[in-house]
């Protein structure tokens, strides 16, 4: 179902120093699947991540922020899935720390130096005696190459892990980064529902790794959408080990800050776009740019516009080329002077609407020919002025609607 | 496939005073079919109207809203479905234009005095020769008893044609109001993809008339939705014969003008709901009612962002009670200081979550009780002040998405 997507080849899947991770059955909400992913993290490491803004967020979101923020190193992160510990009140977040104590417990840390994480069904408790019961096992299990069984532990409706590495030269090391990431629903901005989990053995100082953070989600994972709904329980954390060199990176101007970022920024968006190439239903993956804005903001209004749009979503998986919609779409994104007489189309290489209305020269056919591949550039110049973003998105197709409709049966 | 909604027993629709309507096969689109409707204005009528805010709006909007602004007593509305003439450019307003030239050739007016309104496909011409062709045809049909008629050939997705009528006493007189109105997708606010006409025979001066067509808008096609898509089309009008009073009321203190109000936003408000009922795939009605806001636009935000989650309409196609999405929705809608600890949901009667949390005495069998009735009630309460709001929308099914796939097919 994943368009151009496939589990990834465990070879290509490199371990880094400092990180081991051990998965376990743990039965959180079905049984026989692994659902428990325990990361470990060596001393010295740093760690930071973005959130969720959704004000009903999870009861893990709000402890491994106030544990993140507590100055206490992290030493491992606790994932499970089936149950996302969302509408759980305190009692979720109760519940919630109390999986970080016994992680603790057996690994010899402090409860706060644990980050959980929960991805699943929201408003139902979550079962604490069977994550409590499957953490021996996945201590048990802690090994350096386990990302690809950590990737497909931790899915929901995902029909692919999504895993990848990279090596990158930074300053006079080689560097790699690993990461894995979780959808496929309920996706969108600040943030995906999504868990992504990066690891790099660079050192890197904490109030750069926070901003690389922070950077590296505003250009991936906060540039995909399904369908519009923000989640309770989002977060992407990235680890910086740094056993692969001593030489601390803790400024925009030091040597390796440039590839650094640009490695990190090229690992997030390819799970970002992974995520979106396994969206639920999913049979096209689009790219949707919009060039000459007056602002960013408003090229974003306008992605968005025609990136949730349903009914172009379903003229996608139709194949149909009722282009019209996109303009529809467009002319609602909220740019009240709006010159519409200056918009042109473009689906892929073909010039759709020209000035506002249908080029002179477009016919339905190369429309078509552009909506039945599975990859499609959508492309839309507004006329006024230079600013662009570029953003990703699926269509919207009978899977989608029978997977959301019968996800917890 | 509507939800407790058929087509209206003829003899509910009565005749307004100095309306005349007429139908033909047109031809503009499909054969087979009726696709033009005339609707002819005694002299002496007021007509104002509301137009949806697409910045891609379509040519007829254009030229409706000129000739409006022209001051010339309106006489005439032309009506057609099968091609929405928009993202059709000058071309499109110049066709626009000429269909009503010749409906004003044809009836002794001036063209200024016919206002145009089509809905269907974007983005592609309309064929002028056709409409004009068609034109007589309406002409010989016109009476005052064709309501059933004219809502059943402006229908374009919509399963059921959508017509109503009321009388009210206003001071003196009882006066009749007929409606019809088209949905059926791209439904939402400023407009609906909804083409909706309202006849009165009260006598109402300009302003006030404005006013009540704003006001009516505002309290109901303004507060539905199927799939937040804004049409380029979208129009409500309303015309005030005043065949059956003498006496003006041009004032808010007039003795008449509250059943006025009333009795015209009930009409508004039947009509809005039966293109919710008739919305495409529709299998749920769905009222949102957000109480307890800190002011009424909050109270909009939290309503919209539940009433368009793909994740909640999927859920309610499928009568499954996954209710923490609508937790999940409330909490994205944009509230920055929402205390999700004050937040209280039900469905029905049914306490589904309190204080932000699964309510102690909720079990799941009554929420699915809730969700499998045909009409159901969202209720929030946010805990934050004494503002409200109320909206209406439906759930998403696997007939939506076939519907618009196929739309052009």
């Amino acid at each position: 179902m994943a368009v151009n997507l496939s589990a990834p080849d465990p070879a290509s899947l490199y371990p880094v120093g400092g990180i081991k991770l051990g998965v376990a059955q743990a039965g959180v909400r079905k049984a026989n699947r692994k659902d428990l992913v325990l990361v470990t993290i060596a001393e010295g490491a740093r760690v930071a991540g973005v959130f969720t803004r959704n004000r009903f967020c999870a009861a893990p979101v709000r402890v491994a922020q106030e544990h993140l923020a507590s100055g206490k190193s992290t030493r491992a992160l606790l994932i499970n899935t089936g149950v996302a510990n969302a509408g759980t009140g305190e009692d979720g977040v109760r519940r919630a720390r109390a999986t970080c104590s016994e992680a603790a417990r057996l690994l010899g840390c402090r409860t706060e130096q644990v980050l959980p994480f929960s991805t699943g069904v929201i408003m139902e408790p979550l079962p604490l005696e069977r994550v409590v019961a499957g953490l021996p096992a996945c201590v048990a299990d802690l090994r350096e190459n386990r990302w690809g069984e950590a990737a497909a532990a931790i899915m929901t409706t995902d029909t692919v892990p999504k895993a990848a590495s990279i090596c990158v030269r930074v300053a006079d090391a080689m560097v790699t980064m690993t990461g894995m990431a979780k959808g496929a629903g309920m996706i969108r901005p600040n943030m995906a529902t999504m868990l992504g989990f990066v690891a790099l053995d660079a050192a890197v100082g904490q109030e750069l790794l926070q901003d690389l953070v922070a950077e590296s989600a505003g250009a991936s994972f906060n540039r995909i959408t399904v369908d519009g709904d923000t989640s309770t329980n989002d977060a992407f954390v990235v680890i910086a080990t740094g056993t692969a060199s001593r030489s601390v990176i803790d400024s925009t101007r030091d040597p390796g800050y440039a590839a650094l970022r640009d490695g990190l920024q090229e690992l997030s968006q390819r799970l970002a776009q992974a995520i979106i190439r396994d969206a639920e239903g999913a049979t096209k993956f689009i790219t949707v740019r919009v060039e000459q804005g007056g602002d960013r903001s408003e090229c974003e209004r306008v992605g968005y516009a025609i990136a949730h749009s349903p009914l172009v979503k379903t003229a996608f998986f139709a194949s149909d080329p009722n282009l019209g919609r996109i303009l529809a779409a467009i002319g609602y994104a909220g740019i009240v002077d709006l010159d519409v007489g200056k918009v042109d189309l473009y689906l892929d290489d073909v010039l759709v609407a020209r000035q506002g209305a249908r080029a002179a020269g477009y016919r339905e056919e190369d429309g078509m020919r552009v909506m039945k591949q599975a990859e499609i550039l959508i492309r839309v110049r507004l006329g006024r002025g230079t600013h662009e973003t570029t953003l990703w998105t699926c269509d919207l197709s009978h899977d989608y609607v029978s997977i959301n409709a019968d996800y917890r049966t």
